[in-house]
């Protein structure tokens, strides 16, 4: 066992401990926490001695594009979350495009840390054709996720959701496993409906047509106006914030983030959370393993 | 029957021959001649004498936020869409908050306009309660629909999508007809799934959990960081563009667009265009009639 703090600490500590690094570090062991390892500190195998920095911006952009193919990917989108905190915090509004982005993990932490900082922040992030249009026969966009959040403690909301019902890791696991896949999620290479995994060739997205159109959105956003779709070093990200404290006093946000809740979960809906783990938390023995292994490796204890 | 051009100038001359004037009467006759009179120019119907023009800003600014309960809605979003456009250029990204906005038609039309000038245009307008939270039992936010448009001529997109698959006309035409509802579009008072117009209290959201988040993203842009929600004067919208040539050479979006719409539309999936109108399109001898008696309302001649 060890605490999550401590392996935050541990980790962040290996990457060179700026602030970029503590966000990078919590933002991947809160994956495997969440039981969720592919998301997690897996991402360190793309670790290298030689990555780059993130080039911060000198003064805050509006709007700005990085090409972040020669960094590591967490630290990556984690360096351009705290550069926007600061350009949203004095423009009002800002966003980021990041292309050549190797996989880095979870939008909700990245998202949530712009909400920690009275934003509201908005993400998405483009990858690899896996899932069809709605109508289409084949896969032409990732699965896109598209995250959103706002507010801080109780009240706080954190949207983080996919474009597909099912991922390419789920095939995988019904694979190996044989199992049957749910009905609806997949086409085989003849673009038809398939139940078989070892069969599959594009996902479907969720829920249809809004689920298609909100992948479209991502890709529209990350992929083209970002430049990040067919890079071959990596996908497109987008990062954008702005302050809702800017309305000044006409605009009570807090109060009606508080109804809404209110109204939301008082009706039986879910409020969603994004996922974030009580600083109590503690990963078991296989992950401290994984971890040591991958400090070591950074460290270059392990040659 | 009446050419699309020769009804726009009349009704834009009607409202003040500004240039929000035009935009607005366009994108209300658009309405009419796409079939949908509930969004055209009915909402003329809400015009008054005593409507105060939309304040303009004096500089671009990156975020505003307007009380619009005193003007005519379609006036006031066309007014913020042309204040927008001229921010986003000048700052790379922008955004407007509008609250109190009465009924003002299509989000398209005023996304479209952004898209025009070469920005990318995103928008979003919640509205008093029809639609149940994925998992909830009664109503708790609008039909909330949701824009983005890029890009120009044949490779341009326009999405926007509501959150619901039915609307609350839908139910109200079924309810005349005593037909019977699709199955999965609404809840009754009891938050029991019904297929009887007469009893409907809630509408579903459109594809389950994702039309449900994406109707919440909507009510957290333009109900609380807008200050939309709870409004009695009016519903809350959010328009955003941000500037795609601010990557400069790095990011050929216009190649990056062109082969996304190829990809997408040569695997079966539908390139939505947010039914645009060619100019050569007619209107009916009953829109001209309706037209003209609006008309005659504006000018004064009806009393």
């Amino acid at each position: 066992m060890i605490a999550f703090p401590d392996a935050v600490a541990r980790l962040s500590a290996a990457l060179g401990d700026s602030p970029a690094a503590k966000l990078a570090a919590a933002a991947l062991i809160e994956a495997d926490a969440l039981g969720q390892p592919r998301f997690g500190i897996a991402m360190l195998d793309e670790w290298t001695a030689d990555t780059t920095p993130v080039r911060a911006a000198e003064t805050p952009q509006a709007v700005s594009w990085l090409d972040c193919s020669a960094s590591f990917a967490p630290l990556a989108v984690a360096s351009a979350t705290l550069d926007l905190t600061g350009a949203a915090q004095a423009k009002g509004i800002a966003a980021v495009f990041l292309r050549g982005v190797r996989g880095f993990g979870r939008l909700a932490p990245f998202v949530r840390h712009l909400a920690d900082a009275g934003l509201v922040g908005i993400a998405g992030a483009e990858g690899p054709p896996f899932v069809a249009a709605h109508g289409g026969t084949r896969a032409v966009i990732g699965t896109n996720p598209f995250a959103l959040a706002i507010g801080t403690g109780a009240d706080r909301v954190v949207i983080d959701v996919a474009s597909s019902t099912a991922t390419m890791a789920d095939i995988r696991n019904a694979r190996s496993t044989g199992a049957p896949l749910p009905e609806g999620i997949a086409l085989n290479g003849e673009g038809q409906p398939t139940t078989i995994a070892s069969e599959v060739a594009a996902l479907l997205p969720r829920g249809g047509q809004v689920g298609s159109l909100l992948g479209l959105v991502v890709e529209l956003l990350a992929g083209v106006a970002g430049g990040g779709r067919d890079d071959p070093k990596g996908r497109g990200v987008f990062l954008l914030a702005f302050d809702p404290e800017a309305a000044g006093d006409s605009i009570d946000w807090q109060a009606r983030l508080a109804a809404l809740k209110s109204d939301w979960t008082g009706s039986g809906g879910h409020w969603p959370r994004g996922g974030a783990r009580s600083p109590e938390a503690a990963l078991d023995d296989d992950f401290a393993k994984r971890l040591d292994a991958q400090l070591a490796r950074i460290s270059g204890r392990a040659q």
